[in-house]
């Protein structure tokens, strides 16, 4: 379990009432909401993707989360984001996600990005700019394969 | 179309990637999810509601929303909040959507809530407390009526 | 209030465990997300709209719904749709969300899709077999204006 | 990657408009959507879970999914159903989600409930009816551990 200062990036998301579920807090589907957002909100703000006409897009092709502690609408999200594996042209990344305020994760996970062309939806080696910015998210521990 | 200044409360929603459909901007859907954000978080922390366990539970009997723009992830968006009618047991919302930054609405919408006994969903009448706070919300060319 | 025969077509919906919100049933958002549902997958299968790569897209301009009664995960809605109005690039729908086996409406709506070229989102005109298709479904009291 | 018939519970669900991401194909969050809904309409038609007033109930603890192919708006995805793994307190389920009419899996995925009594949201022993309900989905080679 991995606290705060093994994720280099944060983002802080808001929940929605409808993340709730009938039991009162927030749904899994919704923790992988948050990964998604993380990350894609990272990718284009600091790594140059363009999701309405770059020729690479990012498609997941793996994630998985453990569900340690229950979230809860109206809190706020912090979602940590690390890189642990940077391929030719994919992508792993890690998460954890914290209630404001804590530094224990609620949740951990990670997630695959595959690179693929926009057209053909082929595999695309990562550009070396987007490569650059990856390696910032790189975990100390972690190693380039 | 209402500036930022007709409404004397506002909250910062984080977009989400999978708000953006396939034509690149936020799904219609998804305006009415920040509608139900901000009024349910303010009630929460403002109006003490108690959605987990109080007796009286808020419902909407009716909504409404002009599309007047696009919001795009990853903006954020400013939903501005006011009152613009207080009932016996229902609540009449106009809630204002705002790109971050811009003073022109994306959206204007309303909202109205019944507040009905949990158990049995029967409209209950308004608290004194929270009928208190929602009067502050109360748009200074409104009336109750 | 319209029972089903007012809507000359229906499409099965099935609900999803996070639909439920946290009172127990389906969260006043999804409902248009049911509405947008039956239109497009009308739009694509019967009139024709290419949503990958057609010039002309569906724009929401304005939805409005009234709830008149629960639905509640698992259960399927029949979601019937109808068209009142269409205009030289907009289409105005009404929409009945109804629980598998109820003649009642669990809830009333009508949304209004305005037609724009997919790159400058420019209204157009609608084209004559898009227009033929949606005059099927206009109900018999209607008119077009 | 499992075919049809390594499942013994099939349920076909609708997807929605909103589904479709940026991209055009079924965002990788709604796929636990479907795993989410297929689990919890079984357990509710299937193995008496009472998720309105029930003791017990089932909270995500873990989960993961493959993505193999695209699942695009309107298509109709028939989701299989088994269980792998029947624990005191907890049972992981693998999921095959496939486009109609195809045998080839768009995605693959497995996810662990723990039952837990709703108040305190501690473990509680799955009661002997709804494990004999979980049996009847033990994969041919799986075994109860």
């Amino acid at each position: 379990m991995n606290a705060r200062d093994a994720y280099p990036h944060f983002q802080t998301i808001t929940t929605r009432w409808k993340d709730n579920d009938i039991y009162g807090h927030v749904n899994n589907v919704e923790y992988y909401s948050y990964f998604d957002t993380v990350i894609n909100t990272w990718l284009i703000r600091e790594a140059g993707l363009d999701i309405h006409g770059g020729d690479s897009i990012g498609v997941c092709a793996e994630s998985h989360c453990r569900f340690l502690d229950s979230l809860t609408f109206p809190d706020c999200v912090d979602a940590g984001l690390r890189v642990s594996r940077i391929g030719n042209s994919s992508v792993r990344y890690e998460i954890g996600l914290f209630r404001a305020g804590s530094d224990r994760p609620a949740a951990e996970g990670w997630f695959v990005h595959v690179f693929v062309d926009r057209a053909e939806r082929r595999p695309l080696a990562i550009a070396p700019p987007m490569r650059a910015a990856l390696q910032q998210l790189l975990r100390a521990d972690g190693e380039q394969r």
